[in-house]
């Protein structure tokens, strides 16, 4: 789709086309389908890796090759916003045990350390290319990768140099825990993080390996960091000329989301526990700062769901993402986070998939309509309406297109 | 691997091998390895579609060919006892309806039965060996189909007939719900399943078209049957020589578990709402009388899950299924259903696998262990290990093992 052959392929037989267009779509639709500017019998002609036409079937323009959808559903390709895929090992065995009542505290994320440390960078590269490949198959064509599993400044930049190979979208999450060689020292550890660590991501004068810098702020963990450890990484990956994100309120209520609307972060993620000063700050924040929920994180961790219905209804940006990472949700799956936003937190499935591509990609800084002159990012479901993502719970449904050259 | 060609093929690579078999395996291992027969590093043999040896990989006796896994596990294929394949049509904007609130009480059944009446056989047998397909892709070797979107005696007849083009597993569902005509004389309508309906099923002196009769025991539902009718219903399908499955305590408590248990179904389905008389009559039923559990129905209309672990805990045999069917769980996928055994419904990763494969198939008069001399129904897992099922919820990892003939 960018080979740059010029050949345009028109996409026939889509019985629904979501566009998140407000362009498009019928202005007396019900509700969820105005908000995903939705098409019926649709086509939509690529160029050049490039949207180039989008609208009813019956009006398409001619093309040089023609792909039919036999009746499927095309909708934006998923915007996964938030991983860490750079890691080696798994912790089944952890998962399985926290089944049995064990309760998580971040502890087992130096396992994680350990394992990818030890690691060579061909083994990691592997890795990190399967995660990315079944993602896609899932219909995830975006995605934003985090360090983490590094905690030194050299096993952080290769964490970033590997996830910048396959996406733009890196995230140095050095802030993740305080790793076991510092745990009686945090302060070093942080001046670390803020200090080489940064320097040596944004040195060498061209872009930075790092798009943004994140921090694990939860003062309930004595792995993670509190409010004013956390402050001081986000005041400083800002100088560094870095967005900020912020992993935020997920094991109890805390000073995460309030630092991240006030430091104009692009996205506070988790959000399970808030309180009704956070939820007004999140409100007050709309259109700088999204509420990321990672509900794959409470299914995984046996964790009661953040409550999407209130953040939407309060008027808050909601934006899904996996949280893909061995600890507490080893899920790629964007479908499967879609149907647990419908089942567990009241979000219709219009609501679910615009979280999911638009809110998810705002949250890049990245536009995921699909309409003329956007890249031509689109997943196509096996089943003839995005309905069947929460309906088909489980089954594997959604696939990135990928169109002949 | 039926081709009866008598070349032996060795399956190498076996990171963990679920057996099913006490023979197999570590006796000082783990309650949860004792119970799949877990063998480490292991090989199989494989020769005309039946399993000639199993062992440690070290021992492996040589072969005519090889089939490497390259460290992936290797576990039963599920057996799916619980599935409505037979349908046209689907419900996703009743299921999206009920994610805003509205209740399920089994009236939307008519939609289906209206669409699957209309439809002809070839595109009834299109879309029941997709939805086969489907399932294979997830891992699934052995399905059980039922009617009970016809509910005439031509229409039962012919999904039947349709049912047994891809299994014997066939289960005859005439009391679904009373359909629409019948609605002002129910007595009727069961005559007619247990008089017409049943005679035609088993007429001609051959085998059977149904191995099962089942019904939908549901006082709590005007579209459903209650105790006396179910009664009627399942002492006809004995008498006629067929097993009996139920449909109960799906809505409230009800005497589709306690009539199971009397009458030796093989299996109770649902068991959603139990007494504590309830469960006594599945342990007294032990051996006899499967519980058979279905979580997908569960997540896809937000109604509290059954209790597995207090069955488990109690002596009684727990069987998971998807109940895959137009309605109240469009899912196909077991490692669906055996990620939420184990988030929703207190089941350890190895109880869930069990019961998705050897408990699962005892209810169909099935055996399901990797021994010598059964059938080689085998999935592979794109994981090291049986936890991923439920640790890498929504993942499809698993898939039917084909082997090259
Ligand atoms: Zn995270
Ligand atoms: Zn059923």
């Amino acid at each position: 789709m960018t080979d740059g052959t010029g050949r345009a392929t028109v996409l026939t037989g889509i019985r629904e086309l979501v566009t998140n267009d407000p362009a498009q779509g019928d202005l007396h639709a019900d509700a969820g389908d105005r908000l995903l500017g939705l098409v019926r019998d649709a086509a939509v002609v690529v160029r050049d890796g490039l949207v180039e036409w989008v609208g009813p079937a019956a009006h398409a323009p001619a093309a040089d090759g023609r792909h039919d959808l036999a009746g499927r559903a095309v909708v934006p390709g998923f915007v996964d916003s938030h991983t860490h895929l750079v890691f080696a090992g798994d912790r089944s065995v952890e998962f399985a045990a926290r089944m049995t009542g064990q309760t998580y505290d971040g502890g087992g994320i130096a396992v994680s350390v350990a394992a990818t440390r030890a690691a060579s960078d061909d083994e990691l590269r592997r890795l990190v290319a399967a995660r990315v490949g079944e993602m896609r198959a899932q219909g995830t064509t975006t995605v934003e990768i985090k360090t983490g599993y590094g905690l030194t400044v050299d096993d952080e930049l290769r964490a970033l140099r590997l996830a910048r190979e396959v996406t733009p979208h890196t995230t140095l999450l050095g802030a993740h825990v305080v790793p076991r060689e510092f745990a009686h020292d945090r302060g070093a550890y942080v001046d670390l993080v803020t200090g080489p660590m940064l320097d040596a991501v944004v040195a060498g004068g061209g872009p930075a390996l790092a798009e943004n810098v994140d921090v694990f702020c939860e003062p309930a963990s004595a792995h993670a960091f509190d409010g004013d450890e956390a402050r001081t990484v986000l005041e400083a990956g800002r100088r560094a000329g870095l967005a900020l994100r912020v992993h935020g309120n997920q094991l109890a209520p805390g000073p995460g989301v309030a630092l991240a609307c006030e430091l104009g972060a692009r996205s506070v993620d988790h959000c399970t526990f808030l309180t009704d000063a956070d939820v007004d700050a999140l409100v007050g924040a709309r259109g700088t700062t999204v509420a990321t929920l990672l509900p794959g994180v409470e299914f995984s961790t046996r964790s009661p769901y953040p409550d999407g219905r209130r953040l939407i209804d309060a008027g808050v940006d909601v934006a899904l993402a996996t949280d893909c990472n061995p600890g507490t949700c080893y899920s790629s799956s964007m479908p499967f986070v879609i149907a647990l936003a419908v089942r567990e937190m009241g979000m219709t499935p219009a609501e679910a998939l615009h979280a999911a591509t638009a809110v998810a990609a705002r949250s890049l800084g990245l536009d995921r309509r699909v309409a003329p002159g956007m890249p031509a990012e689109l997943a196509v479901l096996d089943a003839p309406s995005h309905l069947h993502l929460a309906y088909r719970a489980g089954v594997p449904i959604a696939s990135a297109l990928s169109l002949p050259g």
